[in-house]
């Protein structure tokens, strides 16, 4: 393996999160908030001089393959979380450094479980930092970086494919380092838009950014502990849920549509089904919880509010669902492990290997119905590629596994088994909220250590989609 | 597809279970329980009729495939269900169909719930009759009929192959007959010892044949409320847990140790992790529940029977395991899941399937650390069939789906979603109890037609692993 190659990406990546810090600080200024000074001054020049550090000198040898990416991003995640979690604790807002360390993983895989009972009490900076982590972690730091930085394409690519969650990343435009670029252009415009949306409903500018960039990265951190219920606003509400439902989309379709290629947008079947679980559920819903509610229309809304949240693994929240029948709530279950699109910030299962796991199933049974059958897995029409149906199946076992190893010792806590159950699956698969006690309103900071840390594995595992964090512990030198 | 010959297996096999009805009957003479003249006689002339009607005139066409195979086993099953029910009904013991319904599949399938509140009030044949649906239900009815009838070999395995459980099923001589014989032959022989066993413990002869055809079958049925924690002895307990054990283990085995090819046996890797799964789960749960009882032996005497009971899927109950820490109910809970070994009469997914399905997952997951590397997925040293894989994996897909609709559905009856959740896996794995309102002491009553439906057809689905009730609906004319 190219140590000196990983370390180089860690480097930069340590550069860019350490720039980032300057906002939180000038907010900081802004507000009078003068312990910026030190909590994100002293995390800011950690991340500069290592990263000055790690990229004194260019790796002579420059080749990256696939494990390369794999552990860059590994550990990139794994540092950034580290020294990231810094400002809470010098400030002093969250003493623990396992808490803040959790609410920092929690903030770059954009699961948005909070371990923090007093959101309001927290300052404006702390605020906009947890928020912005959401942001950067939404499409990938070490995207970002790639972004920006010259770098060879072959490198490049396989450095993005370990980043990007879903099945299959394909490359936009022949080079790799302008897919980034594009991708991340989106990204920013969308995350503007929001915020102009979001000001037009009356919101002051630091709020709109805050929840524009928890929804980006679908992430589900709000400034508020009644989160968007907050604002009472049906405006705010669809603003947030239309958007959500946008950064959950696969952003290839953005790129097909500034590019007039409407046909490859539309005949999207992950975005169709997307969409069309979304409109089903929110259906459904609706007619199963409109006793609890004044008519219809309320009904909808908040049935339409936290479909969208739920599937896009946000974890904003405008209704209690525990109050809703356990009908709705096993729905809104099985929509957390669906999650949104493949190449989105969401989180989850991602629509399309779900789709692949399920054809290939069905596959095989019409085999077995019929042995001498032929099958295949279509996807947009097209056969799927084995190693992409390969891919699928496996995630789908080892999620399995990680997922009943991280219950096991998630339940020597304190906790109910539907708790546990709860806590695993919504850091798994970065949602935010579980039931009980981890409901809504967090509650998180309850757990022990043991638990805490096993979680921010799990919400890592999750954002990385598995395979670069056993890259990091299980690939053998080459 | 031959519906001539299907319907011609069917009629044999409601023979035999008509024939079966004469031991309930000949209970109820016993202990002057008059009313099996009736209640059972009319079920006993409606299976002989039609049974003969259907057996008139063999199928010149006796042509038999995988599909009629599995067609014959599902219809078969759903028919002496729904006629096996009736004794019950005109008994007047459990007055509404749709609850004898639900009685009689969980005895067949043996998942062992139960609807009945009270289950000392019930007359002795018709709790033979329970008991005894286990015990045909365990190794098959169709395998009954196979073993005794004549048959041409190719039919006969593909019939096996319908009704047995597992992913592979190969047959232990050359003539399928055969191998039919020599499993019923072990399961009586097998059956007849825990009978010889119990009866030392003291039990009453009447006792010792009800536990050991629910042992036998691994179903869990019990003449009393308090399942086998109403005799409060350590031997009973060790007994039926030791045999409940043994009926857990591939058949296979038995022929293997019978035909001194010792090898064979001991080199089973299923078996082998089988028992190394209740070593541990015994070993690790005793620790975790010993400050619950008096001493490590008591500790270790209460988890090794549940540990036992679960894995098997048999659900009998010496303890309330919802008062042990959360930790042991969520190790319990994943063995439900994992099963017992193909090839025997325990239910779950099996542990040879469990063992397929991780197997090929890290088989992928090596391929994508290194794609030259070359893994191939082996058990008991031999690689394993491609269509065993597919098999397994499709199973485990199918297996997910059908658990998530049913609970989808089961979720609209009146039951948090834990409970609810825990309904659907209790039958779906042919366990018999869950948590809460389903917890060891029954409930099943409580469930509303709709659900009962449901997990009438989760049941059989589980017990004869789906493929068979899929293609009695899916499959096409041929």
């Amino acid at each position: 393996m190219n140590y000196r190659m990983i370390l180089y990406m860690m480097g930069q990546i340590f550069k860019v999160v350490g720039l980032f810090m300057l906002l939180p600080i000038l907010v900081g200024f802004i507000y009078g908030e003068s312990h910026v000074v030190t909590s994100f001054g002293i995390p800011l020049l950690i991340l500069i001089f290592t990263g000055f550090a790690f990229t004194l000198r260019k790796p002579k040898d420059n080749s990256v393959y696939s494990v390369e990416g794999f552990v860059s991003v590994a550990s990139s995640w794994i540092g950034v979380s580290a020294i990231g979690a810094l400002p809470f604790v010098i400030s002093g807002e969250i003493p623990k450094y396992i808490d803040a360390l959790f609410e920092t993983v929690s903030g770059f895989t954009t699961t948005g479980s909070t371990i923090l009972s007093d959101i309001e009490s927290m300052s404006r900076s702390c605020l906009f930092w947890r928020s912005l982590t959401h942001w950067m972690g939404g499409m990938g730091i070490l995207m970002f970086v790639l972004a920006i930085m010259s770098s060879n394409d072959s490198r490049t690519m396989h450095m993005m494919r370990a980043e990007c969650a879903g099945p299959n990343v394909g490359r936009l435009v022949s080079k790799s380092k302008f897919s980034a670029r594009i991708l991340y252009a989106i990204y920013i415009a969308i995350t503007a838009l929001e915020i102009v949306f979001l000001l037009f409903g009356g919101l002051p500018f630091y709020d709109c950014v805050i929840h524009a960039f928890s929804s980006a990265g679908t992430g589900g951190f709000s400034m508020y502990s009644a989160s968007i219920g907050h604002y009472n606003s049906v405006y705010i509400e669809m603003v947030i849920a239309v958007f959500i439902l946008l950064f959950g989309v696969n952003f290839n379709l953005y790129y097909y549509l500034i590019i007039r290629k409407f046909s490859l947008a539309f005949k999207n079947e992950e975005v169709r089904v997307y969409f069309g679980l979304v409109i089903g559920a929110t259906a459904i819903i609706t007619l199963n919880i409109m006793k609890l509610y004044d008519g219809f229309a309320d009904a909808l809304r908040h049935s339409f509010f936290m479909v969208s949240s739920t599937i896009t693994s946000t974890g904003f929240a405008t209704a209690d669902t525990t109050q809703w029948p356990v009908f709705s709530q096993t729905l809104l279950l099985l929509l957390m492990f669906v999650g949104s699109c493949a190449g989105s910030t969401g989180g989850g299962m991602k629509v399309s290997r779900i789709l692949i796991i399920f054809k290939s199933g069905f596959k095989e049974l019409k085999y077995v119905i019929n042995p001498r059958a032929v099958a295949t897995v279509k996807m947009d029409g097209k056969p799927v590629d084995k190693d992409v149906i390969r891919g699928a199946v496996s995630y789908g076992v080892l999620f399995m596994l990680l997922l009943c190893c991280s219950l096991l010792i998630v339940s020597l806590d304190k906790y109910s088994i539907e708790e546990s159950v709860s806590a695993v699956i919504t850091c798994m698969n970065n949602i935010g909220f579980g039931v009980g006690a981890f409901g809504p309103n967090g509650g998180f900071g309850g757990l022990s250590t043991l638990s805490k840390s096993v979680l921010c594995v799990d919400m890592l595992l999750g954002r990385l989609e598995i395979y670069p964090l056993i890259m990091l512990f299980a690939s053998k030198r080459r």
